[in-house]
């Protein structure tokens, strides 16, 4: 390296190692949670005609203020708790507004803290900021282990900490209690992350409001539109009054606005994608609990997380591979995930050739 | 503000006050540097096809690898400058590569600077990261005051340096020569953010790669694609490479990727529609020049700058406002902006009915 870029980029950024995606190319696609289904076509030709009339030569609504009010009242977001107004501030995707909310407390020596193993992004986006992450490790069973967590509390007064309903990449709700513990004891921000609410049917949003350092994070990737990067935080104004002085203005496109828009109107389509989606999970727990294998945990969002207990996950993964599936490899990640892996939840036939390339090779 | 808002977020984002976009209802919007003209129809029906068939279910590839590709070449990037390798990065506008780049640098004491009046994205963003910002004013006929940079540079050794090339709001391109200089006494990058390319014709791009610290920033928004939200930065692979850490993945939603890289394809249209607004640059500014109450600056952008010589220039910005047209008033910046106004280059009719309204205003 340069000496010029060590003097000037920061140490912790020329000590990461870019994020890599593997290209799928014409794999089955079972790696990203994605929703498997695309709009029907019958929409299609009312979407292209809002898309036509957007102006795309013009800035778009700088906050996005009908999206944002659709998506407000479609996510269920309480206008009040008692007397608490409440609001909510879109980014590109969680990850916008996950960097918004750690930029906004990035004071030196403030902590973003998770349970782990969770979603990586906390931890990268810590770093990206410039502020130490805290990971605790979850019991065996995936369960948060509240004395741990109680203690790093207490010890690193975390300004930010982030609680996955459901958790990525173990499937599982943690228990609401844990979780009002933790908002009760925590001096910081306790954001709560429903990317996978389609599926958990569980959610802490009629609570924004109640307590004074809730937020509650969702995005519109898992519902279906994972292409359009579309992120929502909820929780009280004077939260949210504070982050939105820090978003990039015009950060959500006009693109993104006009089609989120139109999902969202249409939104009983998608919620339909994922009843069907929920009930191919269960198929495909009670077919991976067939293998004698794997262990299999149980999972309320589009994934199902399994561990190999005879054989090497690394190995059926890239047998997977060469069958033309692809699915995550969480095996490196170590600690709980050493010799797991990960499979979204797809389509009936995909999921029917998960299992059948699956059974190949384990043979 | 409650306690807590005090305690968590850092001070500097709480005393920000959030940008303020005014709502143009249905004026002639002639305020945000946008190109007038829309996608012309018979390109909307190919345009609509790629829309229908981007998978907006899936994730986009994330690192939107065809999309730069394709502006690599279209925006003459040299991919090699003697033995230097150069690359390209994207990001949601330049705000979202201005603020990695800032996120990439930002030590504790590292400064951003740039010249003033310049563009407000520079000094917010420093803000945002936590980074001081040094602005250093032009000189009354808006060129660089080069001793006052070398002196800046010496005392602050910027991490980063901004250069406008043309400058907004002043619409001037700095001399080639003093930029070079600063390139050359800069120890930290410096940035020619060449935002009004397609109005300017003139460009560091061809130099990318033959100094150590020269990054060329480049956006679609003033080329007609302003709603897309769509920048791009140039530089030596070794920086690049850094600022890639710290993209968010996903940055370019697939809708973005899937339009941009149409619009590339037929950039004939969008540089038929720069050379039209070159033209009517030309006469809107013989036209302004016409009233004895202004003094109008030359530019090389799809702006102009004006000072009100006589009269008050907030006074004519709310009668043009009252008559339906929307430009900006400058007048609030102080300095050399004080009695200043800026109207972007409409089509034709939008600049003639400004000149008209400004006529009544003046009367």
């Amino acid at each position: 390296m340069s000496e010029k870029v060590e003097n000037l980029i920061r140490k912790e950024v020329q000590e990461i190692n870019a994020y890599h995606v593997p290209n799928p190319g014409d794999m089955i696609k079972l790696d990203a949670m994605e929703n498997p289904y695309s709009m029907p076509q019958s929409l299609m030709d009312e979407w292209l005609g809002l898309v036509r009339q957007a102006e795309i030569n013009r800035y778009p609504d700088p906050s996005a203020a009908r999206l944002s009010a659709t998506l407000e009242s479609y996510m269920e977001v309480p206008d009040h708790f008692s007397s608490v107004k409440n609001k909510v501030i879109l980014g590109n995707g969680s990850d916008e507004l996950i960097q918004i909310m750690a930029m906004a407390v990035a004071k030196p020596g403030s902590k973003i803290m998770a349970p782990e193993p969770g979603f990586v992004m906390y931890n990268m986006i810590a770093t990206f900021v410039g502020m130490d992450y805290i990971g605790v490790a979850l019991k065996d069973d995936f369960s948060l282990d509240m004395p741990a967590m109680l203690v790093a509390i207490e010890t690193h007064q975390p300004a930010l900490i982030f609680l996955a309903y459901p958790n990525n990449p173990t499937g599982n709700l943690f228990s609401d209690d844990d979780i009002l513990k933790i908002i009760d004891m925590a001096e910081g921000l306790v954001v709560v992350d429903e990317a996978y609410h389609p599926f958990a049917c569980e959610s802490f949003m009629s609570r924004v409001g109640e307590f004074d350092n809730l937020l509650v994070m969702r995005t519109v990737s898992k519902m279906g539109l994972a292409g359009l990067r579309l992120g929502m935080l909820a929780g009280p104004e004077k939260w949210i009054d504070q982050f939105d002085k820090i978003r990039l203005p015009y950060n959500i496109n006009i693109l993104t606005q006009v089609t989120a828009e139109f999902a969202i109107k249409h939104a009983d389509i998608f919620e339909k994608q994922a009843k069907i989606i929920r009930q191919q999970r269960e198929w495909l727990h009670k077919e991976l609990c067939a293998f004698n294998q794997f262990e299999v945990f149980p999972s309320r969002a589009n994934f199902i997380l399994l561990k190999v207990l005879k054989g090497d996950a690394t190995y059926i993964f890239e047998g997977l591979k060469q069958r033309g599936v692809l699915i995550k490899n969480s095996h490196s990640a170590g600690g709980v995930l050493t010799q797991c892996l990960r499979v979204t939840v797809g389509k009936q036939e995909e999921n029917l050739a998960l299992v059948d390339a699956l059974k190949a090779c384990v043979e």
